[in-house]
């Protein structure tokens, strides 16, 4: 799936080689024909994400010794139906968003060591409380089916100027992780903090079962943003069953409550794929989204696949979520298509 | 030319390697210095295009069995003489013009699944409409001796959000593609459908001899655009003749017409290239462009070439059409004249 | 350090493998915090550039036969802590500036043909004038540490649209460069030569001893653009000495002057790296900023190393330089504290 590309120093005279170092170049490319319909407007549209996210990435891992070793990741969306990169943001608040035309390492810029203490890590990367929606999410927040459990606001998935540090493995099944982030403003504003913070995250894994917990809280004069969450799996064999349950605060109008039920299950070489959820905010009107969503995954390949889902969302409280970039209007529903394929290198 | 980055799995216990996917990395690297006069303005420019279009790109194949193959390109356009990225249009609509600064798979993003049936391919990629226009001609739309015949419109040359088809190899000298491309606009507005179209190309090739068809419309509210055209090529062992015709509308004021004549003649280690090409546009003042172009490539190794063009346009009807960056008149002429070096990789 | 990906053309029947040429895939992540304060405003950040500055390049050379060489160099910046790329300029004007979002080459772009005559090299590269102000700077120009000694203006460190000589090397000691690059605008304006310019440099090493001089002009209608300078280095072996002096005018108020005396001296598997410098304007008020800076880098293989820096810098005349992004009021002081990892691969 991935390949390394391997360092050879190549002896002119004497024609031989001999092993280095090693980058491994990695990437997916994903791209479905995507249907949404809603009461207002329908859209039909080629999308770069409907399985997996399609990116491309460059990293490698140096053994220093000792047990020791460096390593980077860099990694770039890509939206291959147009070419285009993805945006990022610089600085953790609304005026370091950047527009999304040339590729740049948005998903993940980091540099580790890490040894038997752990790793530490620096660069822009996932915030510990993004990892819970995702990993539990059937649907691996992509596409039509993706969870709707919003993530929390600008750090909600990654977060830039971080310094991480994660547990080691083999701990007894315990895995864990820290990271502070920085907004890098000038002292003395009122904003000064914008868009510094931190988040953790702390699981235990054992057998067929996985659970974890995160919270994370960034700083903004107008409102911090706080976020906790929880979420598991049980693997039965024949099929995985996932769960979810997430609060933030500071994003929508008032504090926001999400879940998700869902789960997997293996069919000779495919795997279908289901999950409810809902996100409610807790105003008076008490806007809220349920969403019902179906796939199957048909693997041609471990690096190869063709998949398709349907999802269908419900409003009510005003809410007016649209799925597959229709537009739907208040207290309707909205319903999403995708067939695609994925291949990654 | 092209090299293969193999990928190995390195067993680190044994320091043995085995080969298990691969991905390719490509580009050209084309710098020429350019000199265009005009009656108005003369220019001297570093251009990165003078014989072939600079680019680095990353591509690969999967075979998966049963005469299946997955495979993936991405190519990114590159300025070269100052090392920016090119512009691409996410939406085959004005609205999707990217400015070009960072580097992006303008050139080419796609995902494709090909067997005995042929080629699906998605994502971006040239039009049918475009390959007429550059694989006869003897200056491969590049540099002062390009072909002067437009391509037509946004998608002109490439579209993204395209679904493509491409019959198999080896049908007794029939090839052919069609190609649907998706403006992704919200329904129901008035220009709804700006941007999506579809294109059909048809050719045969036998011995000294290749001939292709092509037919290209494009949707958009204010005038849809169509492009027809029909070219070919005649070997002779001492020279191979070049002739195209084209007709568009809905780009110019009226209906446009272009025609081409060329010939490229292989001497030693090089080859001279010449080309007589006019577009004309059926207004009153009937604006009409000739060009008359003569190039010689000599090639360094198959990698490597250094190569100069000499190319002047005539201008009449109120045409004024300018070369190597100059500025000229209405109804005057404008010589360019390019002088660089070729690298491919 | 640097890999080869080494092209191998599998031969998918018989599994073997040969070599046909290959490109190079480096680059280097660095990363550091950095904390700047000032009379001001102070600042923590997460900074890319600390000891190297962060990128990611491909190259690759090809063998011509009969002693010719072509080769190419596309290098670009990258902002690790946020995951960007960097700003370019597209014509060594102020318009020619770009936005610092997607990847682009902005560090180097180029095509070499090299031989026994030299090395021509066309492209976006380094400018001869700033050579001086880097190679003999104990802090390589990068992190808190940095040679205060400016670059002059928009091609102070680089140019793009350039033609560069590099003499032969081993011609007794000597060294050498000459560089042409054009700004691009139509003849005819006010402004028709701003951004064209040249420089050179030339320079003799033997032994222990290494001395460069170099002088660039940029033309502006404003004002052009000249700077000369001259720097070099001593090796003791227990230390090494470096030397700098030069002097500039178009960019600042009146003409500026600039000297740095630094050392570094091997400590076991580290190095620690000392410098002062100062730049002063010609002016009335005749504003100048003092610097000394003292760093210690502790390499962990050759590939990735731990360091640290610590700069303080003294204003008078006006001046208020600021180190680490802080803020300084004029006639104050600022202080800069790097601790960062640097890997190259």
């Amino acid at each position: 799936m991935k390949k390394t590309l391997v360092a050879l120093a190549v002896m002119a005279a004497a024609g031989a080689a001999s092993a280095q170092s090693s980058v491994t170049l990695f990437g997916i490319v994903d791209l479905a024909v995507q249907y949404g319909s809603g009461s207002t407007s329908d859209r039909l549209r080629l999308v770069p994400n409907g399985y997996n996210s399609s990116r491309l990435g460059f990293r490698g891992v140096e053994d220093l010794g000792g047990g020791l070793q460096a390593s980077f990741w860099l990694e770039a969306g890509i939206e291959a139906d147009s070419g285009i990169g993805q945006a990022t943001n610089t600085n953790n608040q609304a005026s370091g968003a950047t527009t999304n035309t040339g590729l740049l390492f948005n998903r993940r810029a980091t540099l580790s060591l890490a040894g038997g203490f752990g790793e530490v890590r620096l660069g822009r990367d996932y915030t510990p409380q993004f990892w819970n929606l995702t990993v539990f999410d059937p649907f691996g927040t992509n596409g039509v089916g993706t969870n709707i459990i919003p993530s929390a606001g600008v750090t909600g998935v990654r977060a830039s100027n971080s310094i991480g540090y994660f547990l080691p493995r083999n701990i007894g099944g315990f895995y864990g992780q820290a990271q502070y982030y920085m907004g890098e403003n000038l002292e003395g504003a009122a904003t000064e903090d914008d868009g510094t913070g931190y988040g953790i995250r702390l699981g235990y894994a054992a057998g067929p079962f996985d659970v974890a917990a995160a919270y994370g809280n960034t700083e903004y004069a107008a409102a911090d943003v706080t976020v906790w969450n929880i979420a598991g799996s049980w693997n039965f064999g024949m099929a995985k069953l996932f769960a979810q349950y997430q609060q933030d605060e500071g994003v929508a109008a008032a504090d926001r409550t999400g879940w998700l039920i869902g789960a997997t299950a293996g069919v000779g070489a495919g795997e279908i794929r289901a999950a409810y959820s809902q996100t409610e905010v807790d105003t008076a009107a008490n806007p809220r989204s349920r969403k019902l969503a179906l796939g199957y995954v048909h693997n041609l390949s471990k690096r190869t696949a063709v998949y398709t889902t349907i999802a269908r969302v419900r409003n009510d409280g005003g809410a007016a979520l649209a799925l597959g970039g229709a537009a739907t209007g208040a207290n309707t529903s909205s319903t999403g298509f995708d067939l695609g394929v994925r291949h990654s290198f």
